[in-house]
């Protein structure tokens, strides 16, 4: 008899301040698409990005004990905000992994950047909190960045704006000053702006390269599973399971079709 | 010896979801200038405009708590949202006066309307309740009443574009649908949209009148004070406190601007 089969494996630990997250999952879902995810999105309280870095930090602790209730076996900060200010207590709080989407996507950056010129736009909170300079200056002291707070982006995403002319002039208006210094590289530093990844291509010109936190954030989590032989051995498709903290609005339904991805029933999740 | 002047007077407390309420504060200090005020921002949690009415609902009666924990005389919710879907639960939990915005914005639109045909724009969450529908029809069964939530608006406001030609197309898209079936009265249903009534009196028809919740909200103060024989008696200017659950974000300075609001140090009470 085969025990483990019996077993449900334990689910990887996805939270987010909200639904932006989901292109995070998307991405797991590509490169480890047989373990099960739970995902938290903390839609009560969202958005973090214009909050200060002592809130975002409890609240993160917070979602990080339900995912250890969840027996997560590591838990992936799919929120820039959260990544850029709580990741160390996080690790001191929880006794399990813990894996942010910054030093992922600061590391991409680097690879990517010929020039050594490297932009970042993200919300309000993560710009000010410097978190993707210092990962890129503590891995490459001579990087250039220059960064950039783009709060009315999310609102467009949200709203369902992906191919407008509006958003299309908001993006240019936010990206020619690092246009205009010669950036040769982007990361897309909050959760939500995968989603604009077409339209950002377009403002942007050929030669600069987008960085796309989601995707080298599940790969940072391939390579943590298979160092620690964490990987689920199951050859069947993973579970998702998502909560949120508050009944979803109209954003679920944008996400979900931008991202095609199968969301199942919505678990509300309502915090103390 | 009088001891009446002795005692603090007691202050009329306002909530608001986060900072936008201001504009209730600025409105109430132009009628009722010896009144104190002691004013509470959710921006801990801000925006409740995109959440569900259950989530708001609780929101309101902890910062409902508050307020009352602070003698306040009178509890003003300065946030449409929060109005449309708590003030039945705040008037039962609490042993105070308890006004909201939408039934004097209601009141307003009904002596502006010569057409009856009354525009509502407000958050998805204030449009979705329906509250300005039924007050408006609680009134004059008659009017007919067009409304439309405008989630950009919010986060314009708050990046600062009071006067931009993106907040302007985007104003023209809302209000488009309304001006062509005929409104004459625009209810701007959310306490930050003040800040932009110069830009929508643009684009609105000469014709179209713009009715202020703010405004009419303080008025409605007014007469309740009057009718309890609630006043202030004194002659000296009212105080104000302002106290957010979160450090303020940039959105202040804007509103502090905008509003020439004398707010003095900003208290912070994080919320349990």
């Amino acid at each position: 008899m085969n025990l483990a089969a019996e077993v449900s494996p334990l689910p990887l630990g996805v939270f987010d301040s909200g639904i932006g997250g989901l292109t995070v999952v998307k991405a797991l879902r590509e490169v480890l698409p047989n373990e099960d995810i739970f995902y938290l999105g903390d839609t009560a309280r969202v958005p973090y990005g214009g909050k200060s870095a002592d809130t975002v930090r409890r609240y993160s602790l917070e979602l990080g004990d339900i995912l250890m209730q969840e027996k997560a076996k590591v838990v992936l900060v799919a929120c820039n905000t959260a990544s850029s200010v709580a990741i160390p207590n996080l690790r001191e709080h929880l006794p399990l992994p813990v894996i942010g989407v910054i030093e992922p996507g600061a590391r991409a950056a680097l690879s990517a950047t010929k020039k050594r010129h490297v932009g970042v736009i993200g919300t309000r909170a993560t710009i000010r909190s410097g978190a993707y300079e210092k990962a890129l200056h503590a891995l490459d002291r001579n990087v250039r960045v220059m960064s950039r707070a783009c709060p009315l982006l999310v609102p467009l995403i949200e709203e369902g704006l992906l191919n407008d002319e509006v958003t299309e002039q908001i993006i240019a208006r936010y990206l020619a000053p690092m246009i205009d210094e010669g950036i040769d590289t982007l990361v897309l530093g909050c959760t939500h702006y995968p989603l604009l990844a077409p339209a950002i291509s377009q403002a942007v010109d050929d030669q600069v390269h987008l960085v796309d936190s989601a995707s080298n954030c599940a790969r940072a989590v391939q390579e943590l599973l298979h160092e620690r032989g964490f990987q689920n051995s199951s050859n069947q498709p993973g579970k998702l399971r998502v909560a949120l903290t508050d009944t979803a609005d109209n954003f679920l339904a944008i996400a979900r079709d931008a991202l095609q991805l199968e969301l199942g029933e919505i678990e509300v999740r309502a915090l103390a």
